[in-house]
């Protein structure tokens, strides 16, 4: 074999691993881009279906398109029986993101994807089913209601709250619900999107990927960063206390979550976007503490650290306005990045190479098996 | 952004993507080592038990410790009720490798890794119940019976031969078995162990990172190709009407699976292993037919294209022989394998850092969002 190349860096940090057409992430002049879209006009003048149109279909789609895209995510939304009764086995006590995972694996055994023909259908499927298995779980783990999983809402964000809340969500909801999918859809290779892509590309079916990628967003490296800012802002009970607070973290070197990013360097262009829309959520409510002590967290990492918030920071105050309950964040995560995911997926298979890469080796040199009584 | 290089060849082929002190895959003199031992020396002369034991613990246990172990793998074979209520809800239709994948992640639900100090205790518990979990459902789909999943059975693959049939297997066909999962148990980044350790390297959770393993391995260009090899080996009746189809195949260019590999270049190391136990399979059952046609392709491969045989190949005669129904022929590649995922995904905890690449764009320029009425 010849001798592998040793890269500079772990992780592949930097390291090109692959083509793809659906994003930039970083490039001068435009923060994130959506198939030369950038996100941040997305946000401001579309939904997040036709985000979704735009990844998995190429383009975005005419008046036309999004009447019957729409009119098609709403006939999946529904769970088939056999993923109900296995939600019902799973205690309140799991992590919500191994019910999304454990969803997402059944869901492929009783509605395989045979072929790759069928990848569109069968990533608008998960697109729209995800919600349901999310708050089926939760309601009936943790209230003991088994909820109709079909509501009458036309967007993914309307239909989440509704289920989760039994009530019909206000116009701001699902406005900002909206705004949120479309921020986490896509961001290029990503851990979790790196995983789907190298689970694709041993031709795989798009649930084992979907699944692979879900359990690699669980991590706190990746998808737990909202949770974890939330935690970190519910301890403060006014600026001055989050001002002190933070000095004292950043004085012990803990780590504070949802600031600074692997790639951008002076800011992340999604923080702008949450951050306005937290701020209409907490003048609608009334809200006194929890904004003010986000800003004064924001402020104080940037005067000590020139750490900018990335978009995890101001989402965790907007979900919590929105009674969304903080273990529930990084499931919604899935509900939006489960459209970059599909389309990596599909990028992976139209131009294919199995990833296997190498491994530099630092074990013991070759030995003789000991027999069990000299060991 | 720093430019990122661009590294020749796709999928990562010949470059160095982290470190590893578990094995060497085509080095010089050694085709294939497990922490510094040939494979086949420890396929010749030591227990599945204790191959797990070195790939999980770091060295061959001595006799105190493999018997410990041994009790302790034997004592985590059971199913919890709530996953049997799970296995009971998917189809016989589904494809096995989705139920051994949806059997982790469910299990995940269950019986939590709440901390990395868990991780061995996880391993073994995944590496004990994945029998019970393959066997529970095939017999309950397929035969309408629900099994008893604990068997005094010492050995893991004495253990799944005895729930799949029901009987206790001969000592021929548990040394076969025991064999062949040592051969399976670890080869370095391949695609499904790559997975596991870019799972991993977001802190996410053991049962994470082997459920995104099991549905990388699904895919046709890495765990299924000893059941593609069942498949076309099946269609023979005879030595010489396997070389005259063999030729028709290389004629029409098909692809002929269980043939040449990725790193080796001459040879596999687990074929002459599993070969041979192959033949002794075949005079015990007094084969005409099967054994003769696997050589004739072999040999016919070998005289026109110079392609050898990898360990996939015998291995379909193999388990044909012991009874194993081919579908599941994959699933037990998980039962050893995971082994080898769980290994990586310590080594890669134990010196993390996030896998997280870049892409080459080759999407459209940067435009603006045209209104819906535009498109």
């Amino acid at each position: 074999m010849a001798e592998a190349k040793v890269l500079s860096g772990a992780g592949l940090r930097g390291q090109v691993a692959g083509q793809t057409a659906l994003s930039t992430v970083g490039q001068e002049g435009a923060g994130l881009t959506y198939r030369g879209y950038d996100v941040r006009d997305l946000a401001a003048s579309v939904g997040f279906e036709e985000v979704a149109y735009l990844l998995l279909y190429g383009e975005l789609p005419n008046t036309e398109q999004l009447a019957a895209y729409t009119s098609k995510l709403k006939s999946l939304r529904d769970l088939p029986q056999a993923l109900k009764e296995v939600l019902e086995q799973i205690p309140a006590s799991a992590h919500p993101m191994d019910v999304m995972r454990t969803g997402a694996s059944v869901l492929g055994t009783l509605e395989q994807e045979l072929s790759f023909d069928q990848q569109q259908d069968t990533a608008d499927r998960l697109l729209a089913i995800f919600p349901a298995i999310m708050c089926y779980w939760y309601r009936f783990s943790h209230d003991g209601v088994r909820i109709d999983c079909v509501t009458d809402e036309d967007s993914l964000g309307g239909h989440f709250l509704r289920l989760l809340h039994g009530k019909k969500p206000s116009e701001l909801h699902v406005q900002v619900m909206n705004v949120s999918l479309i921020l986490y859809a896509e961001h290029e290779f990503n851990a979790s999107t790196f995983t789907a892509r190298v689970c694709a590309s041993t031709l795989s079916d798009l649930y084992s990927c979907v699944t692979a990628a879900v359990g690699t967003l669980r991590g706190p490296l990746h998808g737990g960063a909202n949770e974890a800012a939330m935690e970190m802002i519910e301890k403060f009970s006014s600026a001055e206390d989050a001002k002190a607070g933070t000095l004292a973290m950043l004085e012990r070197k803990d780590k504070i979550m949802g600031f600074g990013h692997a790639i951008y360097k002076d800011s992340d262009p999604r923080n702008e976007v949450i951050k306005a829309w937290s701020k209409k959520l907490a003048d609608e409510v009334g809200d006194s503490v929890l904004y003010p002590v986000s800003e004064a967290i924001d402020k104080t990492m940037w005067e000590q650290k020139k750490l900018f918030p990335n978009a995890d920071f101001y989402h965790a105050s907007a979900y919590h306005f929105m009674g969304i309950p903080t273990k529930l964040f990084t499931p919604i995560f899935v509900c939006s990045r489960v459209t970059g995911w599909a389309a990596h997926v599909f990028e992976q298979r139209a131009n294919n190479r199995i990833i296997r890469p190498s491994a530099e080796y630092i074990g013991v040199a070759q030995r003789p098996v000991p027999p069990l009584d000299q060991r």
